[in-house]
């Protein structure tokens, strides 16, 4: 039972983190929306709430990663790119535009003033990236280009989920996905 | 005097948006670091903090669209876009990483909860996109195409800035322009 507390705690922390960042995400709404006693938290991250926030973003990160790994193995590159930003079509339009990217919203209100958080927003940023890059790589792109083009793809994730937040509309993913996958095949 | 402090809780409102996003900024943290009396923020903005934050947005976006109207005015469309990366390299290395974009933070933390944020966030990238795409268009790109592209050049500025902020680089803004100008040259 301790470990499923631990894990509620982590799934809903991840969930907040996406609707509203590190900062509005408060120790009482977690304890209260995770439906855990409150000194589970304290139990489970002597670290408080930025060690708690930190094992979530691992985590999302984590999912996000595997997520990429089976498109990147089972598609080309250009399709796997097109299916991750429809899977952001569809959790957005799920969601009402409510849940972005976790690492994201803790990108711009705490990675620069907490040092674990940093640390989890840098290293999935890397990960994504550098995976994106090998798969490039593995279909004949030079080394620089593919680094550069997938930086490109996951800022476009990022950007394009920050766009849907603000305007509440998934067509910003949609218009931008379209724009980059035509300019890749082009790019042949 | 009245308009000077008005306008100090504006500028020091809109730094601390793109430092933090809107939740982890304080009213006591405004007044304190605009120097202004507490008073004076009620007398200025009976709405409180989300309506001075709105305002901070307004301002804050329509110095972009400033920026990229000149920028557009006077060369071509690739070479506006490049620039604009520039500018976010430039700002983001003078401020160590911690200033990024004022409306990427409120999408993120407080749009889909704070109805005037949403509004402030909504016109500012509807706004910018439309600029982009107008000059596309001028350059006699089809309009659907020029749409999705300057969504797509928004999304990549916005999310360089995510990137960026979350690894404390600039090296993602280089990447990405990279790639993007690159591909852009070669679409004609």
């Amino acid at each position: 039972m301790a470990s499923d507390t631990r894990e509620r705690l982590i799934r809903t922390t991840s969930r907040l983190l996406r609707q509203q960042g590190y900062a509005a995400t408060g120790l009482n709404q977690i304890v209260a929306e995770a439906g855990a006693p409150k000194g589970s938290m304290y139990f489970h991250f002597p670290g408080g709430k930025e060690e708690l926030a930190a094992a979530a973003l691992a985590q999302f990160a984590g999912r996000i990663t595997v997520a990429m790994t089976d498109d990147l193995a089972r598609s080309t590159a250009s399709e796997a790119i097109g299916r991750f930003f429809d899977s952001y079509v569809t959790h957005m339009t799920r969601t009402e535009f409510v849940e972005g990217c976790a690492i994201a919203a803790v990108a711009l209100d705490a990675a620069s003033s907490h040092e674990l958080l940093f640390e989890a927003t840098s290293r999935a940023i890397r990960t994504w990236v550098d995976l994106l890059t090998d798969a490039l790589v593995a279909e004949g792109r030079a080394a620089v280009e593919a680094h550069d083009l997938a930086t490109l793809v996951i800022a476009a994730i990022e950007g394009t989920i920050v766009m849907a937040k603000g305007q509440r509309s998934a067509e910003p993913i949609v218009a931008a996905r379209d724009a980059l996958v035509r300019l890749v095949a082009t790019d042949g």
